[in-house]
């Protein structure tokens, strides 16, 4: 069989083409994120073939998220930041634990399609258009879709805990909180009142809950 | 020449394949849309060839609009449904008119990257992502962009009307107004309040202002 | 306010363009898919949106299937011909339950990439390529990848039940078993055998089994 | 084994989801375009799989072509149009067929990337960009890229006939002569002349033999 | 509310997944050129979100440009490389300037369409297609499209200057002048003359003014 | 002319933008790629335009391959790591050489579809779905498309050797041959024979074939 083999090895040379000299050689079938390199429009550089083993195609955290916070909700993700393996690929996941009584708050993934696959408990969850509100009550055996870049929320209307699994259309959805767009950076009080409306005492207030001046020392990038 | 002419078409018709006897027959270098019939993920079916003229590619509506109203600003547009040869193209426009002490609200567009080129007067505009607000005072000359999905505001913060106009990097981008959404709809104000963590009084002043109750009536699809 | 609502509701005419009169107005949010009509590249027409409620947006399909068959293996799917809210949106979903010493032979989906995510039990999963095979036994909190169109395979390599949500980088990813593929058509056993190098008495074997004859007269569209 | 095929065929069912009973089910795989129906940005709509045979995977028309004509060449296609199998898969063929003295003239194709493939004689070929010329002579055993949209030629530098195959990036990329833009419609001799710095009696002479003014009543859509 | 914020911003950690340490950390919603880097089919590699300012967002170029030249015209880009931020969004700019008797000389934008919006003066623009000729005169309110990859022209066929902006659809589009692509580079004037149909006086003509000799020394890369 | 050179040089600086300075500037019209670099989900890197040459869009080893070998076939790739200039368009070819008796075994190319033209001899050739079976004996004239990520394969079924180019929809389709997949990597035979039904002698068998011990060692990355 010896020969055989090595029949077959020459085939396969010049059946997939002169195999590349480079360690960045392609076989285009995945792209493990290179996260020590800078992203690009469509994704990270590769890792070379011949350092990605087994252990890069799965993620081991999408255990229960701790809920003992203000929002009493956890989000933890599988992006592309964290498991680099889905770099191109299309798709990454989350994982939504929600306690008694919490909620997350408005958001938006301005990139991607979100899949919400409920596991445990009740959410109520809904997104909007300026025309219409889709909103559901869901349980166990439920998937709700909230397509891309819609506003939306998650709130807990049961009577324990909830847990949902979260799936996107994207490698790197991120979440933009609503409160911190509005409340959580520089933006003057009166220019918020101005473009939402809202009274500019409730500005300032949210502006002092969301780190408005504080934030933006710490966090503006 | 005639016998030159006629090798020259049949030539024509080797060329480019036989011409199809279908009034749909696709030449896949424009796809005007034909409104009549249905969206699709890609865009509208196209009207045929046959029925395309020059007036199909051009759209004469972006003059100014009437800012006489409540934001005291004007957003005309050119997408797909007013400028149907747009469809499939991944481009359209738009003109903004803001009176002097006008703004457009906060807002977004789901699927597209707004281009803002300044035309008179003065205007600041700015996105905000988690992280940073990205603001600027714009005069001629400038043209500002807001990427894909990022809630974004434009605010006249000169002595006189300020005029630009928009592109977009999708032929129908939308444009949903926050406060449509948080304010506009069958959202109940408790949930509202519990996940923008707006105060309740709040709330239920705006869903007055922007019909919240009536819009529900009204406009729920 | 009527007067404030009056001139909000004029606003947004102009705001958002003139409201098409037709009944397959696109707002480009999302495009429920009507699966009455044709399919194409892209997806499905877009059910008008005056048609789609609420319950457009939720499937309440993914509950524990039944795995009482030969695979002791049940995939229940929420693709776009289940739930035509996902059409164009570029993700999906399943549930996947296997029962203990059950499995999902050999399949691909050719268009898609998967996710895999545990939520009980044990499952040994994973794709090859031409020059490896990566493969790791899966615990609750894991995430698994299979890039796009990569051959692969999950065992339930427990003592009990296995259970996993599944997410596609398509609205309809569809499922090509490999023994299908092989067996279950009107390809002659001597070419299956040529092309496989399996001796011919195995293909005439699984052939019989997986209904190479019979499906064809059954299922051959 | 009735047993077992029919446990088989509920397992099919349960796998892939219920079989719609729709005609226009898509299981995504292929989109055998419907010709007789729109096109769309993204293609045609598909024919139902039902109706779709092995046949619609195979054309057969990429013989030689009739080189008698002005050009001495033939182009000879398979695109959507021709074969509808390739509608939304992202490539097309042609065969090339150029008689001694031949050549195809300056073209392009706006949407698409050609690969020229050489069979058979010599043909030297190249493409422009503003800043500079890449052209290359190409024997048997050669294949050159023509990256999209870029203006381009073949002629027949040999001594006998040259035959090539074609490969497209798209279903449907056409052909744009240059000498039918300039010289084959209504555009009048004087901006032709303005806009391109040729001579008006120039261009005056090439009208007529393109068929500016004839083709102008025969072809205008 | 100092409580209040470490909660917040513990929240924040877990919500938005670890922040990564790597200073490419990509939050995926825009991705500003780094231009002393390598291109890539997708776009430049992504500034560090660090390093990104509200600076990076406005391109102040966008002025009157200088037609005091042989076409009495000029076209100011705000291209990618002009304008970093718009790497990867699919969308840029430019502005139009053409004195009274000038034009823009029959060019393309190969992977891109492009839409002009009037500002001032009258314009007669249009594109071919092999089958016609769609060209209208544009007054101030109009826009037109050329969609992409189409031979298409301006010329100012007021009494006065004319100013248009310019958008299209893609970061990058290039423009392509017919009278360089045929006659500034080496494409000898026997091959221009056989594949134009050129009389060889006047392509020799034309390529003493376009360069086609000195250009090739100067601008071939 | 001289001041006329000047003057359009002048021209097209202020036409194209400001010419960068920098050795990556990018015009977009191709994407050369830089194999010494890292790939990533669009493509490689580009090359410098300054180092581009005609030379880079040709490939010339489309010659005929070496059919002495165990599968009496030879396919001989322009993919982009053999013909970089192919990288981000799309595109790829090619050539398939099978002597009398031989075939190209069961085998997908997952992220592409794929076009055969025939040019010589008979090949029998076919895909499948878990429906059907689509397959035809093609001659020279004939040209087929298996699509995207489908299973398939070509066998010469006639009395001499057999020719075909194929062009694909990517430019680096790989080829994942079956047996590799299930044969020739540390997949255990139990694993093997569980998931496709086969029997365990013959999995060993072919293991022993396909190198699944040895391979793994040489080639397991």
């Amino acid at each position: 069989m010896k020969s055989m083999t090595i029949i077959h090895v020459l085939f396969l040379f010049s059946l997939l083409s002169s195999i590349p000299h480079y360690s960045y050689a392609s076989v285009n079938d995945f792209c493990v994120a290179d996260l020590k390199g800078p992203d690009s429009p469509s994704g990270y550089n590769c890792k070379p073939v011949s350092a990605v083993t087994a252990d890069d195609f799965v993620y081991s955290g999408l255990v229960a998220g701790d809920t003992n916070n203000t929002f009493k909700a956890a989000l933890t993700s599988a992006f592309v930041t964290d498991f680099p393996a889905v770099n191109g690929l299309g798709v990454s996941a989350a994982r939504l634990d929600i306690a008694k009584g919490g909620s997350i708050p408005m958001h938006t993934h301005p990139g991607a399609t979100e899949l919400l696959i409920m596991v445990e408990g009740e959410i109520t969850a809904g997104f909007m258009t300026p025309f219409a509100l889709y909103s559901k009550t869901l349980k166990p055996g439920d998937v709700f879709v909230f397509p891309q870049g819609q506003l939306h929320y998650q709130v807990n209307s049961g009577k324990k805990k909830a847990t949902a699994f979260l799936a996107f259309s994207s490698a790197n959805p991120g979440a933009q909180l609503l409160d911190l767009l509005l409340f959580g950076n520089a933006l003057s009080s009166d220019i918020v009142a101005q473009t939402t409306f809202l009274d500019i005492d409730q500005v300032k207030k949210l502006k002092a809950r969301f780190g408005g001046k504080n934030l933006s020392k710490h966090m503006s990038m």
